[in-house]
């Protein structure tokens, strides 16, 4: 796995009809993407030179398009797939993660009616990086439950992901500050949530639980849920409390950067035994060996395809 | 007063240490500022050729980047103001709108340990515009109460002016389905906040009332007061619920971006007779009239400074 350096200096990028290095790839100021975070995005990796399910990925991606109404994009589905394999290919990564955004666009006057915009497609492709580091991985990382709340859905819908995350940043700020690198958010009636870009899951009493709601419904979470099925856990979604968290037998994250990533401790205090457990372990290998299941998959096109 | 056209199209833009045209402003994706909204920003308009309230507006974004903890960007309170002179000089505009943003930069890994990035200064100057249309400034403009809820200040602070405003533009769209251009939203308990890039004001029996909490605090809406005071009408900021809206005797927006605009419906019912009111028009006078004022204003320095 790797330790993530040199954010930007690799990878190859897709915008207003050209593919580019990243390092190349700016976005106009004048883009509501920007001046609003009116913009909807999802995250697909590829791991052995394979998508993974990218399918899955892309039909909610488009659901967010509708969503956020983004009716001038330009590109249906299969173009859209085209960009995906054509980043990844150009950049010759075998393992990657790719982003895949639509922006409102630039209004046509400084009156920035949003109808008036051009949406935008922007695309990149950086080698795989999780979301914690190679050694957090294997050990477990730190969190805190923050007190900063997350944005609730009356406000923003966060099955929709996008990147309007001021409550993320500030949740972060809050656990540099009590040595850690991570922080889970509460909503205001005190449930658990998410943190920037992943999931929760809580193993108690044989039973994982994740929040139902006010969380992007994650697929890397998906994903545990069938395995799960599958291992004869129960698995559920549901209101989660604070205590459900400090109080659980094991605690992991999930997000397509990483896929399952145990957590040692709680604000400062040890998940079970402060050890990655043997549930978190067990998902961990059954989700990795997936990655070469071809229901699960499909083989990235490295070589472009004929005319 | 213009009506906006062409977005973009004319401005001059300054970003890692560069002057260029607006078109030529573009962000690094790889920015925090765009992948998070991790940034803050304040903007300040010219008029006849002079900054209005320039130092107000950059001690309130001085303190955003203390809140934000922009501790690297590298450049201090007199360098910004000699590039916002530089942009509107640059650009020859004798009524600009001036933007000036911090964004958070691009980490040095792909863990995005925020902690890593180099804070970066993005500013750019285009020609003076308003949040409503030329028309709308002189008959009124139409509003509605949004069902979308502003994002609460638990969760991202108001105060600090920022990008992140999805919930803005969902409420946007609720107002284009509802034949209307401007949204105002509520806060979960029913108060009235904000809209995109303005604060609202209701005259009721003679007294001026601004939303106190979940809100910016607008440069204009402290001039309204000012003014007010000296109008001998009494205006405050406290609590205020959507029928103190629509049964106010007036109502208008405050903003940088035009100043002071009055509403003529809200939800399709008219304000008082329908048409701006005698308060509303006064307190446009004094305001714009305080732009002559060398107490309010700093020339723009269109020649460049001796070495």
């Amino acid at each position: 796995m790797t330790e993530n350096a040199g954010y930007g200096s690799a990878g190859v990028g897709f915008m207003d009809g050209a593919f580019m290095a990243l390092s190349e790839l700016r976005l106009p100021v004048t883009d509501m993407g920007f001046q609003l975070a009116d913009m909807c995005y999802d995250a697909v990796h590829v791991w052995k030179g394979r998508f993974f399910r990218l399918d899955d990925h892309l039909e909610r991606w488009q659901r967010s398009l509708v969503q956020r109404r983004f009716d001038t994009l330009g590109y249906d589905r299969d173009a859209v797939a085209r960009v995906l394999h054509g980043c990844v290919a150009r950049a010759g990564l075998t393992e990657s993660m790719v982003t895949v955004i639509a922006t409102r666009g630039s209004p046509a006057t400084a009156h920035k009616d949003l109808r008036t915009c051009q949406n935008r497609l922007v695309v990149w492709a950086v080698p795989f990086s999780a979301v914690v580091s190679a050694e957090e991985l294997e050990t477990g990382c730190d969190i805190v439950i923050a007190e900063t709340v997350r944005i609730p859905p009356e406000a923003v819908d966060p099955t929709v992901k996008n990147f309007g995350r001021l409550d993320f940043v500030q949740a972060l700020f809050e656990a540099y500050d009590r040595d850690a690198r991570y922080a889970v958010l509460l909503d205001r009636d005190g449930f658990v949530t998410e943190g920037r870009g992943w999931n929760i899951f809580a193993l108690r009493a044989g039973e994982l639980l994740s929040p139902d709601r006010g969380v992007l419904e994650g697929m890397t979470r998906r994903t545990v849920l069938e395995l799960s099925a599958a291992l004869n856990i129960k698995g559920r979604l549901g209101r989660m409390g604070a205590d459900d968290l400090r109080g659980a037998d094991e605690v992991f994250l999930t997000s397509t950067a990483g896929g399952i990533m145990p957590v040692r401790s709680i604000d400062g205090r040890p998940v079970g035994d402060g050890q990655p457990g043997p549930v978190t372990a067990r998902l961990k290998d059954m989700y990795w060996r997936l990655h070469d299941d071809p229901a699960y998959t499909t083989p990235v096109r490295y070589e472009p395809a004929e005319a």
